[in-house]
């Protein structure tokens, strides 16, 4: 399934005691249609107030089901934030984490006060020097340790992640208001990693760091080398891509069919 | 000054007795800053839950005022749902309502549930057909008696607008989702026109009218021949000409500027 969702009313992705989360309002709205209660499995966490426009999760049942009408029938139940935009049968071997190629995701800013992207945005002002944040990006792409971007209490031990491509770029709205987003792909990331990089970045943007001190930061395998975290609203999960066995049977569907009934 | 906001928490941009409204909060966050409350004219009013990316409002002060100091005093001041995106010294002569060349509204719909837009998309399923709406817009075009489209109740006698534009154009988010806009420009706006327009087209794209019905219900200069009014959420003004005069000295900065501080 492929699934939108506003991360404000939630604590993040993952199901946590005493404390809403998307997976738990899927697992309960399939609960409500199928009277049983799959397992749901994302591609992977995402924190507490970060949005998703195509998270991608998968479940196991027993009986067939008819995918069109379980998709109709769960975004009946489930409440306005969460959104599932599409929903295939695929292969048994198909594992929402274990399968995936690559996770994008976008960081978005703006330098102007807006109303209406309040809750996707961080006001940014004065507006950091862009240029010097994507030379300062490129030091981010290959593989490397991001152990100065994660969270010290995070569980992995690995902390070595492929960069393939990161760097900002602008998206100008119908009323000519200037934003800028930063787009990260990469294998992996880790706990609060993409905030991190962003805070970091926008350290550099501002001149309060350098842009050869990206290097500098990933060898000290240090988390305070690093920025502080950018706000979690600014951030969404655009998409996650998966090995191409799989793509024919499920997500070319998704990301081209726009009539869907 | 230049104004977005999210029509969700307002019954409308004009102040209304014991109701929230756009106008009464910017006269509000002007008095808190300035000691005197300035009457605020917009360029025309926006109903309840309508939005704004580009609404456009003047006040006369006395003393002179430092116009960028002002604009942040007023967006610290204002709640989160209405932003002050430009703010400008202009001509004595610019009126923000009877100045104004024209107005531009979009509405948006989808055809696929949205978490994260759902304040701001009609969700349309089956999706209508487009082409044929966008056929029967075209007989919107020109000066024509829009009472049909006008609620009736409304005070404004002269039901004559000239429209220069209106069409459906698709947008693809990032992720590949397909929506649509319609757009309309016109000198003027009658209360609750757009959507009455918008309800009219979807009901000729899902074929319970004809395209040659528009002329047909603009001649019966009567509310009932038109269809059901769209829902206020997916409508924005988005923005508002003004006279060439008044252009340089204001709106160019306006939209050009992406930088402010």
């Amino acid at each position: 399934m492929l699934i939108e969702y506003d991360g404000r009313p939630f604590s993040g992705w993952q199901i946590q005691h005493d404390r809403p989360s998307v997976q738990q309002a899927i697992e309960h709205a399939l609960e409500v249609v199928l009277k049983v209660r799959p397992n749901v499995t994302g591609s992977g966490r995402t924190d507490a107030g970060v949005h998703a426009r195509g998270q991608v999760a998968h479940f196991d049942v027993d009986e067939p089901v008819d995918a069109a009408r379980l998709r109709r029938s769960l975004n009946g139940v489930l409440p306005g934030s969460v959104a599932v935009l599409a929903l295939e049968k695929t292969s048994d071997e198909f594992h929402a984490r274990y399968s995936a190629r690559s996770r994008r995701y976008r960081y978005y800013v703006t330098g102007v006060p807006t109303a209406l992207d309040r809750d996707r945005r961080w006001l940014l002002r004065p507006v950091p020097d862009f240029d010097r944040m994507n030379e300062a990006a490129e030091y981010l792409v290959g593989r490397h340790d991001f152990d100065s971007f994660c969270i010290a209490k995070s569980e992995t031990k690995n902390r070595i992640c492929s960069i393939y491509s990161a760097g900002w770029a602008r998206e100008v709205t119908s009323t000519g208001r200037s934003d800028w987003y930063f787009e990260i792909e990469g294998d992996r990331f880790l706990h609060g990693m993409v905030r991190a990089v962003v805070g970091t970045l926008v350290m550099i943007g501002r001149g309060k760091l350098d842009v050869e001190d990206i290097p500098r930061i990933i060898d000290a395998k240090d988390r305070r080398a690093a920025g502080p975290a950018a706000p979690a609203h600014g951030l969404i999960l655009e998409r996650v891509k998966y090995e191409d066995r799989f793509a024919k049977e499920a997500f070319d569907a998704i990301y081209v069919n726009d009539d869907r009934k």
